[in-house]
C-alpha cells in the first residue's frame, strides 16, 4: 500500500495550557528517498504518550523541545523499505522513533528488530516498549515491592499503570488501581487482575481509596499527581517508596495552584515516615537494565501473564484529537494510532 | 560532688508554636536508688537537639511524645554510681539516655561504655553520638557524594552540619555551608574546612548561594527547610540526592504557610531532574551501620581530621532557655548542658 507522498503532522505552535487542534498542522511532502546506509520506515502504528506534552513546550525539561514546524516525534512500529543498510532488510518489522507521519528515514540508530511473528506488533509500543520498560524499572528498581505489600498506581488501564499492576501481582504484592470511571475500574480488576480499583471521579474517592488500602500503601507509582496524590499521601506507610514517573495532572497547568502551600507538610511527612521519592526518566536506563526487562517481559508474554488493552485510533489525521483526549483521560487503554497497517 | 537530691526538668505543658519557659518545670525528688540489676547515672553533659521539639508535641510522629509531667528525655554522658549490675562498674564513663536531670536509673539497655581516657567526654554527644551518626548515615548512605561533587548543608556550624561538611571534604567533595551570620560562616570555612559558606540572613542570600555553587548542587543534606530549601532547589543538578533529616524551620510553625502551593512545581522539579529524596530517622539504623560509623569516626578523630565547636551552657536550670535559643539558631556550635562535670 505504498503512497507517492508522505503525510506528516508538524508542531504548528506551542500550546498554552491544554493543546488544541491548531497547535498541529498536517502537511504533505514527497516520499523520502534513503541515502547510502539509510532505509525508509513505513510506519504501521504510532504510540501516543503523555510525555509528548512536555516536548510541545519550550520550557527546560529532560527532553529537548520538539522544534516548531518540525514533525512531532514518537515511537512507531514500522516496516523497512528501500533499504540501503545491510543490517536492515526490506520487509523487516522494527520498533523505531518514526514520528507522526507515514514514512521516515533512518540510519538504524535506536531501531530495534522485532520478531516478525509477533501476534500483535503494536504491543511493541506498550508491553515491550517504553511504557512497559517504564513500569518495570520504576516498580522493580525503585519501588521494590515485597510480597504482601500494597502497590498503588493511577491510570490503571493505561500503558504504564496496567503493567505496573500486573508486575506487582507477579511479585506477590497487592495491586490497587486508580482509574477514571467504573468501566475502567471493572476492566482493571476483571481483565488485568488488580485486587481493587478506585474511581477518582467518584465524590467519595478518598474514602474509597482508604477502604481499598486498609493496610496502607507501601509503593505509590506516581504518574498523575494532583488530587490523586492528595488522597494517596496520608495513606503511605512508614518506609514507603514513590517512583516518580509522571505528573499528567499538571501538564496543561499554566499557573501555580493557590495556597495554602503544602510543600512544608509534605516534606514533613516524607521525613517522619522515612519515605523515598525518586524521580526517573526511562531514557536514562537503556543498557543492561533494558536487557533484563526484555528477558522478563518476553517470558511473561510467553507464559500468558501479561494483558494490555489498546485504544486503537485509525488514521494519522486523527492523532491530534486523540492526543488531546489522552491528556484528559478520554482514552481507555494504551493509545495507538494505526497508520498504514 | 554527690547531691542528696535529684533536680529534674519535666514537660509542664505542650507548646503552641515556639516553646516558652512555662512549658518546663524544675522539680526536686529524692536521689533514686538502684534496684538489683540497675545502676545510677550521674549525668555530666546533656545534649540538646532539635528533635526534642517534636517530642514536646503530641502529634503523631516517629518518636513517642514526651509524657506531660515526665522528665524531658535526652542523651547524656554520665558516670556510673551505686551499681548493682555486673556489666557496669562504679566510675565507668558511659553514653546514656539520662534525660534533663542530675541523676537517672538504668538497667544498662542502650547504654554504651566510653573510653575513660576520652579527652572531651562531651564529644560523645556530637561526633561519636547521634548527631555524628546522623551526618555520616545521611551523607554517605543516602547522599553518596563522589569526589568533585558539591555538597550543601545548612546549620553548618551545628552538631550535624559541621560533621556533614567535614566528611564531604574527607570524601573529596566540595563542601558549601549555610549558616546564620558572618561569624558562623567564618568559623565554618576557617576551622571546619568548608570550601564556602553563605549567610542565610544576608539579603542577597540566594545570589550568594548561586555564586558559591557555580557547578550546581549534587547533594543537599536537608536539615532546615524553609527559605534555605527555596534557595537551594533551583541550584540542584540532575540526579541530585537529598537526605531529608530535619526541617527545623517548620518545627515551631502552627499553620500552613499561605500560597501559592509549591508542591506541584517541586514535584515536577524532582521528576525532571531525576532527584532522590529519602527521609530518614537515625534511630532506625543502629546495628551494622552504627559499627561502621564508629570505626570511621574513631579513625578520623585519631587522625585529627574532625573538629567540633561546642556551645556549652553551665547548669541544668539553664537548659530550657538554651533549648528555646537552639530553635532560633542562637547557639554557635553543638549545644551541650554541663550539669555536674
Amino acid at each position: 500500500m505504498s503512497q507517492a507522498r508522505n503525510r506528516r503532522i508538524v508542531l504548528a505552535s506551542r500550546p498554552t495550557g491544554a493543546p488544541v487542534p491548531d497547535n498541529f498542522r498536517l502537511e504533505e511532502e514527497p516520499l523520502p528517498e534513503p541515502a547510502d546506509g539509510q532505509f525508509r520506515l513505513r510506519n504501521l502504528y504510532l504510540s501516543l504518550d503523555p510525555y509528548m506534552r512536555g516536548r510541545m513546550s519550550d520550557a527546560a525539561s529532560y527532553a529537548a523541545p520538539n522544534p516548531l514546524d518540525d514533525v512531532m516525534g514518537g515511537a512507531t512500529v514500522a516496516r523497512v523499505e528501500a533499504s540501503r543498510n545491510a543490517d536492515f532488510q526490506d520487509g523487516a518489522l522494527v520498533l523505531a522513533f518514526g514520528g507522526w507521519q507515514d514514512y521516515a528515514l533512518s540510519d538504524g540508530r535506536g531501531v530495534m528488530a522485532l520478531d516478525p511473528e509477533l501476534a500483535h506488533p503494536s504491543h511493541a509500543l506498550s508491553l515491550l516498549g517504553m511504557p512497559g520498560f517504564t513500569a518495570w524499572h520504576g516498580l522493580l528498581k525503585i519501588g521494590a515491592p515485597k510480597a504482601g505489600e500494597t502497590v498503588v498506581v493511577a491510570a490503571a488501564t493505561g500503558a504504564v499503570g496496567s503493567v505496573v499492576g500486573q508486575i506487582a501481582r507477579i511479585r506477590g504484592a497487592r495491586a490497587v488501581g486508580i482509574a477514571g470511571g467504573q468501566d475502567k475500574c471493572r476492566f482493571a480488576m476483571e481483565e488485568l487482575g488488580f485486587d481493587a480499583c478506585v474511581d477518582h471521579r467518584s465524590p467519595d474517592f478518598p474514602a474509597a481509596l482508604e477502604q481499598a488500602t486498609q493496610e496502607g500503601i507501601d509503593v505509590y507509582f506516581e504518574n498523575v499527581g494532583g488530587a490523586v496524590f492528595d488522597a494517596v499521601f496520608p495513606r503511605l506507610n512508614d518506609h514507603a517508596r514513590i517512583p516518580l514517573c509522571g505528573l499528567i495532572a499538571n501538564y496543561n497547568r499554566t499557573a501555580e495552584p493557590s495556597g495554602p502551600d503544602r510543600l512544608a507538610p509534605v516534606m514533613a511527612g516524607l521525613l517522619v515516615k522515612r519515605i523515598l521519592v525518586q524521580g526517573f526518566i526511562i531514557a536514562d536506563h537503556y543498557g543492561p537494565d533494558h536487557e533484563e526487562f526484555l528477558r522478563d517481559m518476553t517470558g511473561w508474554l510467553r507464559e500468558g501473564r501479561m494483558t494490555i488493552r489498546e485504544d486503537i485510533v485509525d488514521g494519522l489525521e486523527n492523532a491530534p484529537e486523540a492526543f488531546i483526549g489522552l491528556l484528559e483521560g478520554r482514552n481507555f487503554g494504551k493509545l495507538v494510532i494505526r497508520i498504514n497497517a
